[in-house]
């Protein structure tokens, strides 16, 4: 949660002369978003959510960002629409800052989502993998196995306290990942970070898919690892083993996952909670004086990772 | 600014059974608001704040609170409206909160009004002490002087790391308005935080005024104290005498301040900036470990206060 960037009315009014969006009717700053300042704006024209990039997002990846939510939407895929201003450009400057303003997408993240809609999430995560189809700009996933060794060392010294054996428990992991992480399995465009708060929901229907600032170039069937454990564990952190072949089921009602995909699953599976545990240990370790957000608790994902540890094989995700 | 409570799809959905707003489409919590938890909410019938009152705001004051935006709002008083469920109730529970929802205002804050800005201002602050004329609940100022000792009690021991002598500044203004607080001038139903952030301006046009979470009975002429400390002093700390003969001609187009109130003026300019440096002190003094909200600046209110205890008299603020 978090406006860590104020815009005034001036600013605003300099900005928005580049758009051909109408009278200013309203700035809110929104609450949530760890990374951004995000505002919900009302114009004349309709309702819009302009961003404020902070320090956390790099500034050279926004062109993927952006290009990829423009790129998406004109495919028709449900996602925000990146807005041009009369230049033609998607990206400005507000309040020192690189912003872009996007359409506001209604819907609600189901805080319990049922079977149904863990189908629709996995249908509409195959449709993002095949609508990016074509999209020219790569962007390397900074948190696949490459970056864990970074995140392991600095959680070392702190992550006992979090949770006994933690520490050992992420570096034998991390020996894992390495020694079986395929090389070889499809590849392509990514959200890599499609929890249920970034997915909508509208009369039961799937309405919208939001927050693009992890997506990057990595293997498709590691996004349907994030996805399981984004969505298929109750809040005791039980596995749901329906919700899961839900999900796999949805999926491959718009793309057949291969026999190298479905074999690695639970490879892949305890690589992503790995990734959540790591950053949610570091951030846990890490939070600032004055932090507007509270953080995350990581022991949601050492919990996963246990489940994950003793999975069979993939039938245990319901993958046929 | 402030996310307290997280009210999922689920108990929104119990909770809006009761109402007459159509189907749910968004939910955006609001950063912003310091006493309780705001969302946006887009319903097929339109946009709302949906406001669960936290621990700060005694429950007990809801009815006068709600009450009071219903009686201004019935008058033609541009501010939020409570909305009323099927019960015809404007206070119910959500999330183990007491809870209302009211009409979305557009409009936003001019960071930098001018003389006009200041004029519309004091105009609606004199409809504002019209329209509550006939509401029949009533509610003492806790933070009037009777309440300022208390506060200069918890500030004395801190005091001097905001500022160099400011113990003895705020002991002295207190003695200060003890002997000269008035006790025979109009009272009646005041905002008593009419800062800028809460006066929503359209199109160089007023548009509404929020938040009466201060909302009390006292002194008319104390509300105009406080927007002169709020709305007539530039960025850094200036007196702005334009900007205060406006308000207060603003203020004078709507309603005549007799010869007493005018008198006495500066006593509650300095009584003013005294009740606003107190707060912000202990604020400043008891971050809370985790707090979402960063404190104001108490300096901004000893400036204040020292150019009042200069001011030779009402003159100075352009009363005629």
């Amino acid at each position: 949660m978090a406006v860590y960037t104020e815009v005034s009315d001036e600013a605003l009014d300099g900005f928005l002369k580049a758009y051909d969006l109408g009278q200013v009717l309203s700035l809110k700053g929104i609450a949530g978003g760890v990374e951004n300042t995000n505002y919900m704006l009302h114009t004349e024209r309709g309702t819009y959510i302009l961003t404020l990039y902070e320090k956390r997002v790099a500034e050279e990846d926004l062109p993927f960002f952006v290009g990829l939510m423009d790129h998406l939407s004109n495919a028709g895929f449900p996602c925000p629409a990146p807005i041009r201003n009369r230049s033609g450009n998607v990206l400005g400057r507000l309040c020192g800052r690189p912003a872009a303003m996007v359409s506001f997408l209604e819907g609600m993240e189901v805080k319990h989502p049922t079977p149904e809609h863990c189908y629709a999430a996995g249908q509409t995560m195959a449709a993002l993998h095949a609508s990016a189809d074509g999209f020219h700009i790569k962007r390397k996933n900074a948190l696949d196995p490459t970056g864990w060794p970074e995140l392991v060392n600095e959680a070392q010294s702190g992550a006992n306290n979090v949770e006994p054996e933690l520490a050992k428990i992420i570096s034998d992991e991390l020996k894992f990942a390495q020694d079986n992480w395929p090389t070889d399995i499809p590849a392509g465009v990514i959200h890599a970070d499609m929890f249920k708060d970034n997915v909508f929901f509208l009369n039961g229907k799937l309405s919208g898919v939001i927050d693009f600032y992890f997506a990057c170039n990595d293997y498709l069937a590691y996004d349907l690892a994030i996805g399981i454990n984004a969505w298929c564990f109750d809040d005791k952190l039980q596995f749901m083993p329906e919700h899961s072949a839900a999900l796999l089921a949805g999926y491959g009602s718009e793309r057949t996952l291969d026999q190298r995909e479905i074999d690695v699953l639970p490879v892949l599976c305890r690589g992503a909670a790995l990734r959540f545990l790591l950053t949610r240990v570091n951030d846990w370790l890490n939070v600032p004086p004055g932090a507007l957000v509270v953080p995350h608790d990581p022991k949601e994902f050492s919990a996963r990772l246990k489940f994950h540890q003793i999975a069979a094989d993939a039938s245990t995700y319901g993958a046929r």
